[in-house]
């Protein structure tokens, strides 16, 4: 085997693909600060428990695992940032007033995420920490919304669920709550002979709420039919009453769907979770939600929520950037020549020096102009190349 | 031991630090695409093969390894890009034309290169490929002479050395060939005893050149006097010329210093290399030069020459950044102070919507004006704070 070749769902990012990622970093990174969110860089490599702490079984699967040469303890490739900005804030800064961070880095899994997906995802998010309210879940819906609007999306799908619906009908039943990673497995495959088959023992008020929720999906009524057909139990009227005010905060910018049975990741959620969809790819581009209890495992329980997306699929779906015009200059040391190169790159022009004996082609760049000293030989000028 | 620690040498970067970090990044790599170099994202893992192919030992000691989970086979984890570039410019452009490319990424190293060296350092660089002569050199020192002076360093120091001339002293002694890794540790440390030992067999002449070595260092005058002392041999004398062509084309920028024996790094390098330094840090903040060679293991053997620099390290000499003014804007879902907020936003201002219930305490941003209603109620105007 050719020893250039890179691992399977191991890719490079090539200069076009690489400008276009930089782009979208740059503009996200710059609207999250505009809200007021201050930009963390955790590392890559963790000792396992700490990356691990409270994540679920999944993230343990993903995680690359090596051992550190100079403690002889595990440690963690990162999978996935958010519990480390959790940590960070628990610990590092260990603030009593609201924290909003934001970070974007590669995190890296051992298993792709499906066979196209690459296993070094660049993920770019934003949390907020220390406030419960549901403003803090809309201002990171609105960020999300607002990251993808920069991106040039202007058709985006917003779909809402709540953990709280399904924990407050297991609260009634013990054997449900027995059951309850089971329950979340079969709801989000919308399994329903698997559910009526799971479900007999309950109790029966609790077997038809739960036999309900795969058919609560459609658009923004379904929160009316859910509020009809599901339980009068405040835990449930107060999640219904979360995703109707966050549906209203964003049916001018997004289509809105309401998916009560589709609970996927919710491994750490504990609140309002959201998927955003883009069309041209079946899965969510970013997921985002509310997740109050990371911290606790690092000593410090404060409310969280916020949300992340792979910068590197998201470039993919846009179009390829317009070659860049540039001015090609000839080698040269005289003093008049340097000035000028300076002058017009300080202005922003990319001039590229060519090198002697070397024609040029360029891929990224195309030279629309050359620098050449005129009639006379004693001033620079540009001239367009034909 | 509590969850939250961090392996040694390995640190969460925090708000203020990081946003130092991000702004040298842009302001370098934008940089390099004035002068025409095109961004590429090489992996952060790779087969151990090709991430090693070339690298001396060294890089193999300091690279983690690991299983892929899905070949079965080792991946490395990349300790260094330069060779990651070198491979994307042999194989997946394949031009014939001069290539230039730039990057910026994590590395990884098992151990630390010092008692507070970091163990992931944040590697930005560019490369030019397909020129051999002496004018991508220049423009690639000129380039990490630039890096510096954006990051706001007045005081460098350029340090050159040249792999040719102890090339050329090798090749008139077999005995002195067979002993060449061990000269270039003696050289390196300048050990005159070291040296005294190992030399007795060989030639005079050989003897004498390496002896001189170790002296043949100080400002530019050391290549005069090397020319005088070092035996008369094409390549000692081509190596010369170039370290002057460099030398006198960096004067204006930075105080020049040439030291013959100092050839730290020599791993992949084949001629003219560098070593910028700056006040306050007692390592070199830059390093670059010439590596022909290592293109070859991937089959396509590339004049190549290039330089890199860790941010991390480098955003640790620069004073912390000014907090950030901003504006402090009370929540609320009102058109108009939506919009006004929007607005402000728009126009750079960083807009802070205080959660309710929480007072404002920011670090990195500070509240210098509030979003208020004037006193008719009717219009969103800025009152100053303090």
């Amino acid at each position: 085997m050719p020893n250039w070749l890179l691992p399977e769902n191991i890719a490079d990012v090539l200069p076009s693909e690489a400008r276009k990622i930089e782009e979208l970093r740059r503009l996200m990174l710059d609207n999250f600060r505009l809200y007021g969110y201050e930009l963390v860089m955790p590392p890559l490599l963790e000792y396992l428990e700490s990356l691990l702490t409270g994540a679920g079984q999944d993230t343990d699967l993903r995680t690359f695992k090596l051992v550190d040469q100079l403690s002889g303890r595990m440690l963690g490739l990162r999978a996935d940032m958010t519990i480390q900005v959790a940590r960070i804030d628990a610990h590092l800064l260990n603030r009593a007033s609201v924290t909003r961070l934001c970070y974007a880095g590669s995190v890296l899994h051992t298993r792709p995420s499906g066979l196209h997906a690459t296993r070094e995802p660049l993920q770019i998010g934003a949390e907020i920490y220390g406030h419960a309210g549901l403003e803090a879940d809309a201002e990171i819906q609105e960020l999300a919304l607002a990251s993808l609007a920069l991106a040039g999306f202007t058709e985006v799908r917003l779909d809402l669920t709540h953990v709280g619906v399904l924990r407050a009908i297991l609260e009634c039943d013990a054997a449900a709550k027995r059951d309850e990673a089971q329950l979340y497995l079969l709801l989000r495959a919308k399994d329903v002979p698997g559910l009526q088959a799971l479900t007999q023992d309950y109790s029966p008020a609790v077997r038809d709420a739960l036999l309900a929720l795969p058919n609560l999906y459609g658009d923004v009524e379904v929160l009316k039919r859910a509020r009809e057909v599901l339980p009068d139990l405040p835990g449930i009227a107060k999640a219904l009453a979360e995703l109707a005010a966050l549906a209203a905060s964003a049916i001018d910018r997004a289509e809105v769907a309401i998916d009560l049975a589709d609970l996927r990741g919710y491994q750490y959620e504990s609140g309002a979770m959201f998927a955003l969809y883009v069309p041209g790819l079946p899965n969510a581009v970013a997921r985002g939600g509310r997740y109050d209890h990371v911290g606790e495992a690092f000593g410090r329980a404060r409310p969280a929520t916020g949300f992340s997306l792979d910068l590197r699929e998201l470039a993919r779906l846009l179009p390829t950037a317009e070659r860049k015009h540039s001015i090609r200059a000839p080698w040269g040391n005289a003093p008049e020549l340097k000035e000028k190169i300076a002058e017009l790159r300080k202005s922003g022009e990319v001039v590229i020096q060519s090198l002697p004996g070397h024609s040029n082609e360029l891929d990224e760049f195309e030279c629309d102009r050359a620098l050449v000293l005129d009639d006379n030989g004693s001033n620079w000028i540009l001239k367009n190349l034909g």
